[in-house]
């Protein structure tokens, strides 16, 4: 995996970059859409590609793991030949779900014992296996095994945990280390910095995390209950110690402004299950804000979802009609709301992007911030 | 609308047709994708187009008429404006929903008064209201408000039924012929054949509406639990007396080899939920036979869904992958197994089309009817 920095915007810390991977490049900052069992909800490959223009997806290690299970990941040549996604492919390690949906978890050195969510059964996962889990699946970015602490978590807690998570980071690289890709592309691992909303944690972890020296580094343990303000800080803390000339990635991150505000801090790259689960409950984003399209007054709206976004869902579709096939509980409801905030997320870093190029995503950024938020 | 018979075939009583309408041309014998409230199930507009090839579709007078209603509708132009579908639409005359669906319904000779099912408000349907409806809906194809008997039903109590279905087919011309159509483009009335199971009656209500020289007619009242004996016996009585140089459709018939009987039977034009809802369910209609996707025995089973059909949705996605879809419950399966069903159904239609042009249909469907009923 290469990544080269194109250029660090003057009035902020963003930057616009290029990461190449064996399945082709990034462009950065991006955003990633999140298909947790290998499908992006309610939305097709095809669509991904040509209407969303997405240029990396995620795939959840816990919910592949269990179902379709690896025997049939593995027949079929990995993730990427299993649902006819060929453009790169990040796998998050099953950490943040074995916390948030499993049952009987017991943390401990070796790793984690949990039981499924889907039949109750017994597994175990280590930072190993969870390197071999992935490694299976064939993504391109593959994501350190780390322990994710809730919000609030006290600092002795907190400490622990990022300790752990350091621990298992050196056996996840071991690991890499003695295997082969499965599949022939590359397979790079990009560990985790944590510490919860503690700035002397989180500088220890994220100094720890420089030192591995990965292709790559991923910010974890943001965005999970905490006030905005602490999740700008952390990040802001921590992008500054993470290296410049490597890709930065903010897990589950998230509304429309907070990628731009977190683009500011020098994020590179976003997953967010939010343009998804938010679309299927009828929540738009759009460039001039957000929308409530179960809201009674757009039954008789008849302009498009979204006229500012370049996607056919956002267009070719009026807000009367979304607004009613949401009221009759019609499947298209959901596929559309979904296509359309997808789209108009990947738009979102597109056009970050070319302000950073441009060299005015700064005051672009203060003006769109309060905009993106407006209630429509 | 014109209706030109282009061939009989020799081998049967199968024909090839073309029906023009005021938004384009339907090659028949055709098949309808059911579009209850607006929205053909789980498929975007886009895809009716362009992957399943449909060229015209139904939408539900009842349904449409609770929800989004009639004010919607109008100031939004009419359904093809409203959902963005711009080739011909058919609608029922919700007198089949009303009978199967809404509460405390009670038959009058002025009309039908019943119970919306959503939210139990009272509504009162005549033949003449019905017709207001559909104008404003603005239908190509409007149908005639009916009674639609159960199976089974007592002589007396069909006899009964399909008398009053012939004076509200009265009432029905009448309507049409005072009103306009509401939105420029021509709307055609047809009636409806009804007469339960029994041979006479069947005879009677043919002979009473190809009388009304309507411009095209429909056989109502089969496959509502009958035998498929029964469905292709009174059928093809029914053809043989409704005038050949006029469309015959047969609603909400069937499976495909119901589909192939009836064409041989004379039979124009065809709608039911079968691909649809079957499909959200797992079952999958293909020229081989029918698949139950849900089967273990597909979990690595990585050939595409159905290579037979030309369709990205059949060809581009496994087998393996469609069932892990439905066991993980995801919407992309019922997405990925309503577009196949559709495309395969408008396929086998083109392809009975194309047969009875070249003289070979009845040889043909002795062929295809044991293989399209094949459990694989």
């Amino acid at each position: 995996m290469i990544f080269e920095l194109k250029t660090t915007d003057s009035g902020s810390k963003a930057r616009a970059g290029v990461i190449t991977t064996g399945h082709g490049v990034i462009e950065t900052p991006i955003f990633m859409p999140v298909g947790t069992v290998g499908s992006v909800k309610a939305v097709t490959q095809e669509q991904l590609r040509t209407d969303i223009n997405a240029q990396i997806i995620l795939g959840n290690t816990y919910h592949l793991y269990l179902r379709p299970g690896l025997e049939v990941l593995s027949k079929a040549g990995g993730l990427h030949k299993f649902n006819g996604w060929d453009r790169p492919l990040l796998t998050d390690s099953g950490g943040y779900q074995v916390f948030s949906l499993a049952a009987n978890r017991k943390i401990k050195e070796e790793g984690c014992m949990f039981q499924s969510h889907i039949d109750g059964s017994r597994h175990l996962f280590t930072p190993e296996n969870v390197m071999d889990i992935q490694r299976t699946i064939g993504a391109d970015i593959i994501m350190a095994f780390d322990e994710c602490p809730p919000y609030p978590s006290e600092y002795r807690y907190a400490r622990k945990s990022m300790e752990l998570t350091h621990r298992w980071l050196d056996r996840c690289i071991k690991r890499m280390a003695q295997t082969e890709p499965a599949y022939g592309h590359e397979q790079t691992l990009f560990p985790i910095v944590q510490g919860s909303t503690y700035k002397d944690l989180r500088t220890i972890s994220a100094t720890e995390i420089a030192a591995r020296e990965c292709a790559g580094n991923a910010i974890g343990g943001l965005s999970v209950g905490e006030p905005e303000e602490d999740m700008y800080e952390m990040c802001g803390l921590v992008c500054d110690i993470l290296p410049a000339h490597k890709p930065r990635y903010l897990m589950g991150v998230g509304n429309p402004w907070n990628i731009l505000e977190n683009i500011a801090l020098g994020v590179d790259m976003f997953d967010c299950v939010m343009p998804t689960r938010n679309g299927r409950n009828g929540m738009l984003f759009t460039w001039e804000g957000v929308i409530n399209i179960k809201n009674k007054k757009f039954a008789t709206d008849f302009t498009p979802i979204a006229e500012s976004t370049d996607c056919f869902a956002s267009r070719q579709y009026s807000k009367a009609y979304l607004r009613h096939l949401f009221a009759a509980g019609e499947i298209l409801g959901m596929q559309l709301a979904s296509i359309h905030n997808l789209a108009f997320y990947l738009e979102l870093v597109k056009e970050a992007r070319k302000q950073i190029l441009a060299g005015t995503f700064a005051p672009w950024k203060e003006k769109m911030v309060p905009q993106l938020k407006t209630r429509l």
